[in-house]
């Protein structure tokens, strides 16, 4: 097969789906063409450390070119992809660009879902980008600086309320080193105030917060949420958010005020709106939060060479569950399709339906506290903090950067101290 | 003495200078208070390898809160000094609030110094904060992804040079990360360009680059710089700097268009405005550059108990030159006046005139290459770039991160791989 004719792969996306079906296509007689509007890939897991100043930016993106740098038959663009021509067989870029494809594979992920009320955007912003990380980080900080300088009781009550909404892991894992960072870390930096007065607040319109795990392990997690500190108002749903408070309405009670100078939105995700676009197109069907119904191999209907995967794709799983939004699921299918083209050019059997093996899932509550769910094992507390820990950085590895953020968590553990603390940004109120 | 009657002292800036100060006053019967319109001190020496994805934000800054904590007579605020109260003695901020001082410190530090073209700083941004070195790394890596997806190759060609204005240290610092980053690290990262191609123009008016070395060591500089790969342009006026191009005049010669996708300016400072402010209201002058006239104690002339320090003041040194605004004068000056206010409020002698003890200067160019001037002992090479590290590394020990930047950088260097390569911001070109 000359170079020429090879088959070629467009793949929009640099997520855990997207990489991971390049580098299972780097033996496969393919041009894979990687699209994606940032020039690299994002560890979205530990976002959250990069929002409360545990980690930089860096630690947990690796550059796409120099993690595809070794693989020829692969070449990356950094562009946004705004259009398809399925007739052409081209995707379309926001510079009027074009890129050809004989199989396209889209995995854009998600973006935060704030329902029907977009305006929250701004008050609130979600933890998906670094750009939001390092927001966070900068109203987080700075609503302390101001706390400091701050004469009125009440204001300064206000300046040290955190509310974040929406009890799944990033809820959690949030809440919890938001804890850490005021009750430990920052404890003896001010002068004027008590950083330890910090009040944390996880709302969450369930019963318990990380409610996809069972019922032991999520009491175990309320727990220990409660004993660090947090304060955990569950039942509860937010009827709106402002700049300098939350309106909330406890067990479907009268309207609440809760004055708050951050505001941490945690409730949701959609996926990427190229989804809805290429469901029209294609005549396919996208469910509440935009992800396209796939078939079981991840193709459209009446598309074979066209799949959607991860975030973005809605798949029913078991017990009348959809395939769950994380990371596992999206590599795993990244792969699979991979292995589906590769096995169509070479003219062997179709690899049949995509099966997700779950090996369970966990998630952190903050300094040595965790909670593993993997089936025939549950845990919680410090071995399952230490499992957590394992896991994540075993799966930095192919970053290479991996002693470094290892070294760096451990300095972190031992002096409680987080460097990462800058405000940055032009948008500073001080 | 009670608590309520001590010494006030407010030192506006947490660079060299001012932090120094701080430091160097913890056992000094006074009141610190020291404020700073960012939350960290900066190792600016640094900044050039941020601006190349070498080193992370983090890396190189430390919360100021984190160093001073554990100093008790200290108190820091975030906040930015718009004006002063002479007699009410006291310092302004742009909320209203007013801290007042009995001594007061000025250590604000310069910024870029445009000369007569304000309209170059949209353009050719400079390197002196966080904000600024991100934005160069942005630029830099767009380009580069700019020029893999353009076809025509005069467009390529600009795309793919860089020019630096200014031959001083952060000029020459900057010349020889980007090559690096272009020439090595980069190199197998394309498909369509070949980043070796890369032009990297240094402009400067002067005979020769690091022109305050002596001229043996800065011919050699220059040489390194050569075969590193990087142009030097000497003797050459920037007549205008425009978004894609670059204008100028050699030898006084006709003007001469250069096509350059980005321009970075490192051709002057100037003290930061506070210094005009000051010296306005205290009838003092200041030189071209903004810098205040300052006594041979950092004294204002009929104000005893008004200091200004480090790049934001200037004072005769010797062969008809002025101190160099570097951070040793900066944190030696700092430290000479809380000794000087320290003495000063015990009772004792006044410490007589500010002395500079000039312990050499160094520059690096590149990878295993540097200049060292320490007056009886100038070489270059390889055992001065160790001596550049080793002395670099080494200040940064306070900031108590050394360990983690030391295998960064040392991972870098075996490598040749710089892991911060992120293009982050809202103002993508892509």
């Amino acid at each position: 097969m000359s170079e020429r004719a090879a088959h070629r792969v467009v793949i929009v996306g640099g997520g855990f789906g997207g990489l991971n079906a390049a580098l299972a296509l780097r033996k496969a007689p393919v041009q894979v063409t990687m699209i994606d509007k940032r020039n690299y890939h994002l560890f979205q897991p530990l976002l959250y450390q990069v929002a409360t100043g545990g980690l930089s930016p860096a630690n947990i993106s690796a550059p796409l070119r120099a993690v595809l740098r070794k693989q020829k038959n692969c070449t990356t663009l950094m562009g946004e992809v705004t259009a398809f021509d399925m007739t052409a067989q081209e995707v379309v870029l926001s510079d009027g660009g074009r890129v050809g494809f004989d199989s396209l594979i889209l995995a854009c992920g998600a973006t935060n879902n704030y329902f029907n009320h977009p305006e929250w955007e701004a008050v609130a912003p979600g933890l998906k980008s670094i750009e939001e990380a390092t927001d966070i980080r900068s109203r987080i900080l700075t609503a302390f600086e101001l706390a400091e300088r701050e004469s009125d009781p009440i204001v300064r009550q206000k300046l040290l309320t955190f509310v974040v909404v929406g009890g799944g892991p990033t809820g959690v894992e949030l809440c919890g080193a938001i804890c850490e960072l005021a009750h430990s870390t920052m404890k003896n930096d001010f002068r004027n105030i008590d950083p330890r007065a910090t009040r944390i607040l996880l709302i969450d319109s369930g019963e318990r917060v990380l409610s996809s795990f069972p019922e032991k392990l999520s009491l175990a997690a309320m727990k220990s949420l409660a004993k660090m500190g947090v304060e955990v108002i569950s039942n509860t749903r937010v009827v709106q958010i402002h700049d300098e408070y939350v309106v909330i309405s406890r067990n479907k009670g009268p309207e609440e005020i809760v004055p708050a100078e951050v505001s941490i939105w945690a409730a949701g995700v959609k996926a990427s709106p190229l989804g809805k676009m290429v469901a029209d197109l294609t005549g396919c069907t996208t469910d509440r939060g935009g992800r396209v119904q796939v078939e079981p191999d991840m193709s459209l209907r009446g598309h074979p060479n066209l799949f959607v995967i991860g975030d973005m794709m809605t798949m029913p799983w078991k017990d009348g569950l959809a395939l769950p939004g994380v990371s596992p699921v999206a590599m795993q299918q990244g792969a699979f399709v991979a292995r589906l083209i590769d096995r169509r050019l070479a003219g062997l059997a179709h690899p049949g339906s995509f099966r997700y093996w779950d090996k369970g899932s966990m998630a952190t509550i903050g300094r040595a506290s965790a909670i593993v769910d993997a089936g025939f094992l549950r845990f919680s507390g410090f071995f399952a903090w230490l499992a957590w820990l394992f896991v994540h950085i075993a799966f930095l590895i192919q970053f290479e950067n991996r002693l470094l953020v290892m070294s760096q968590w451990f300095w972190n553990y031992i002096t409680r101290n987080r460097y990462a603390r800058l405000i940055t940004g032009n948008n500073r109120d001080i």
